[in-house]
């Protein structure tokens, strides 16, 4: 695929709408990791892992459920596949079909190509929560979400700096019937916000529709012809494939789009109990898939993701933001690097009900290690709640503060001559202070970043404006978003044309409730 | 200095009392780091900030006031010392000091030898918050601490596992007079717990009273032999070392014991606004008392401080749990193992008046990357609240449970033949669950960390039990422990000597406010 624009129409509308809002200088369309990963094993261990992985795929292989031409794709690609559509893979060759063809790096097209993100290598995009049945303020408590919900959590999505991406399933339009969802969500992030989305993956044909939505915005060709939409797409963990998961993979990469390609392990129950086990179960199912779309579309862009939980001892619920899934981040952050694809990690991951001190650490226990290990598109970035069954308004402003601060750890230290800051020494010397010197007032501005939610006044100060938590300032705050809410300039052409294709489908269709 | 036991009648003791309790098999003395520190910088980074910290060091230098003394051995060593009490030191010459004789591991003793820890090198060792006057909790709200209040801080840090070392102040016993605080303090560390601790450093005597009751706790030619004392020490930032300060270093490193020293800078303030710059200066004043303790007696302990915070834009209040110290973290690791000496972070640092969602995400935003950095003792790893200002009783238990996450990721993957499970991929197969296979039955129960006051029940459950957040489940636990208090036991001649000791002494002065 070229990223270089071409001659379609969309690449060459003027740039347009707001951009990247610049509430703070580290603020950009996505970042670019000056620091390097944490590298946790030596390349013997990752050999080791693979090895174990290529063990999984060559003995026990994986099945896939009713999709022949997928196991017709395995079969001349090499693979042993039986008459029950299990396809077992000599070792080696899945990785090898990956690394073959499938892009180290892409660009997903934003239709304001300010946000266009580019997506592997050292690039991260942070992106919103995906997939809760419920949403949950302050005032409205917990509930099913409704595509109004899903209309604000688009719309928080791109005022705010620090997400990249404006999701797919931000939360279930559960008012709307089942099998016409994807058609209002894709209009909501392609009219309510010009940051690049992701698409229906619960069928192929919806799949399709969505791709054939991007052609309306994008045009068919520059489609054709670069990334503008991502599918993510769940294994049927351990090592089953169904077939509609099997044909939406496919889509994808037929149409040049990205299957963001994710094992769902829960230890214990879709894999091992021990951590190694799920990590190498987690790559080998990770890797045919993405192989999958290569043997598809060979140069089709994927992602690799990976979603390993643990579990209560106490109550066999999956549980997040524990340590064992950190160390597996690291781990599979470095096997992704060795195999040339982007990855996908989960982002500010928790099992709390509430958006209270259990949820903001177990957040940041998943989100620090993403981020360390090296992901390049960091899924469930805001809002997750609940072990992903809510959507929270309030955890949402609250995760974007978290990601805002990674921008500025990502971008490292300036050990510049201003960022030594000598003159300064020879300003002040010993036993003085520095807020007034002039390298203060050159760089005061823009020395720290200030999260917006954290309250750092005197406790005096505090107690006086109510003693409030964070959950109340953060209610405020994506309140006060909405009200300032102004939707990205589109093309009324384009609009009225996706207007048409949906009713027209969702007029040849009955509502269905599966 | 020597670790082995020699024949110090503390050193034949028998080991008494109960053992680090076992609630998981994570549980430890101290943390053995299997996985490797994070390298952010190149060596030639690192050599540049080396550079500019002995361009300060050079230029500028540090003023030493009111200690004669230090001054001397300044002098001695080749530095330049003016009448002003300034010391200019030559480049390179503070850092090959400390190189020449300072340990870059050693061992604390505590009086009962299986809560010895290892500082420095592979191991992590976490103590509580140390500072703060005030203490809050659920019920009685934020208040002045007393020592009722330390003691059930200091028997709470004996309870945990998680916790490998009693702290310091680990809150201001602010209802006894000043100038006698540290007889009760040190005698509730000697006596309420038997893990290692801190000792005086507001004025030299007082360092020397805490010395002298190591003495008759373990033997005076034990301690002069073996480290069982540690004093942190702050450097009057910028570049300033009081006389009170450079004597309790001295009075430290003189006995064998351990200065913990550490330039506390408020990026702007005390130092500037810029992370390079405080970096610099943070390792320039850590290096030159570090290699004042070498010049007293060399060989003896010490350890590499550091404390860099950042500032509010909006309240110019300091800010923990930021991105900034987070870099600082990372670099001052590097530099630390350049060195050879061992390093001390802050843990769970934040700046919320509540145990909220801030304060969790600005600890754990702290914590990560002092424990990727290889801190290797992490003061402030359970209760801090508040800037430092409030120790907090729930926040205190919450922390724990952090604490312990980072033991799991400290052990890092087990990749043998269990953790890879391949057994279990042969007795379950695709499609199926994991739950009843001899390999989660055999591996069950230690296989995931499960953090005590995490609630991963359903929201059904969860909301028929009352429907609490984490701060409530954490006022019953440290209640619960409190209960369960049991004393460690102690001879009684060493408790009546301990007695005797504190009882002349403080006969022996007027009751005095400063």
């Amino acid at each position: 695929m070229s990223d270089a624009r071409d001659k379609d129409p969309a690449a060459r509308r003027p740039r347009r709408g707001p951009r990247v809002r610049a509430t703070h200088p580290a603020a950009t369309s996505f970042i670019t990791r000056t620091i390097p990963p944490y590298e946790m094993l030596s390349e013997d261990l990752l050999a080791t892992i693979e090895e174990q992985s290529d063990l999984i795929l060559e003995e026990i292989g994986l099945e896939i459920r009713g999709d022949a031409d997928a196991l017709g794709l395995w079969r001349a690609a090499g693979a042993d596949v039986d008459a029950a559509g299990r396809v077992r893979v000599p070792r080696g060759l899945a990785r090898a079909i990956v690394r073959r063809s499938a892009p180290a790096t892409f660009t997903q097209h934003a239709r304001n190509p300010a946000r266009n993100v580019t997506i592997g290598g050292r690039s991260t995009v942070f992106a919103p929560a995906y997939g809760s049945p419920f949403v949950s303020d302050l005032d409205g408590g917990r509930r099913y979400a409704t595509l109004a919900d899903f209309h604000n959590f688009v719309k928080l999505a791109y005022l705010s700096p620090w997400l990249h991406h404006s999701g797919g399933t931000v939360c279930e339009p559960t008012d709307l019937p089942v099998n016409k969802r994807h058609f209002d969500m894709l209009h909501a992030h392609m009219t309510l916000s010009d940051k690049p989305f992701m698409g229906s993956v619960t069928t192929a044909p919806r799949a399709a529709d969505s791709i054939e939505m991007c052609r309306i915005l994008f045009g068919a060709e520059f489609v054709d012809r670069h990334c503008v939409i991502l599918g993510n797409v769940n294994v049927n963990s351990p090592l089953v494939l169904d077939g509609e998961a099997s044909r939406v993979i496919r889509t994808y990469a037929a149409a040049n789009q990205a299957p963001v390609c994710v094992p769902f392990i829960l230890g214990g129950a879709m894999g091992p109990v021990t951590t190694a086990g799920g990590l190498a179960q987690c790559f080998a199912e990770a890797v045919f898939c993405v192989a999958l779309g290569q043997l598809e579309r060979p140069g089709s862009p994927a992602i690799l993701g990976n979603f390993l939980s643990s579990m209560s001892l106490r109550s066999g619920a999956p549980t997040f933001g524990t340590p064992e899934p950190a160390l597996a981040y690291f781990a599979i952050g470095q096997l992704a690097r060795r195999l040339g694809v982007p990855l996908r990690c989960g982002g500010n991951l928790c099992g709390s009900k509430l958006p209270d001190a259990q949820a903001a650490s177990e957040s940041a226990n998943s989100l620090w290690p993403a981020f360390m290990a090296g992901a390049n598109f960091v899924l469930h970035a805001a809002g997750w709640l609940e072990a992903g069954l809510v959507m929270s308004y309030e955890k949402f402003v609250m995760d974007l503060d978290q990601c805002g601060a990674f921008h500025v750890i990502g971008a490292g230290l300036s050990l510049d001559e201003n960022g030594f800051a000598l003159d300064a020494f020879r300003e002040v010397g010993p036993g003085k202070h520095f807020l007034g010197s002039a390298h203060t007032l050159r760089n005061y501005e823009t020395a720290f970043f200030d999260a917006e939610l954290a309250d750092n006044n005197s406790f005096e100060q505090w107690a006086q404006e109510g003693a409030h938590d964070i959950v109340w300032r953060a209610n405020r705050r994506w309140r006060t978003m909405l009200e300032a809410y102004q939707p990205p300039p589109l093309d009324p052409v384009v609009g009225a044309a996706l207007r048409d294709f949906i009713d027209e489908r969702k007029a040849g269709m009955p509502d269905a409730g599966y």
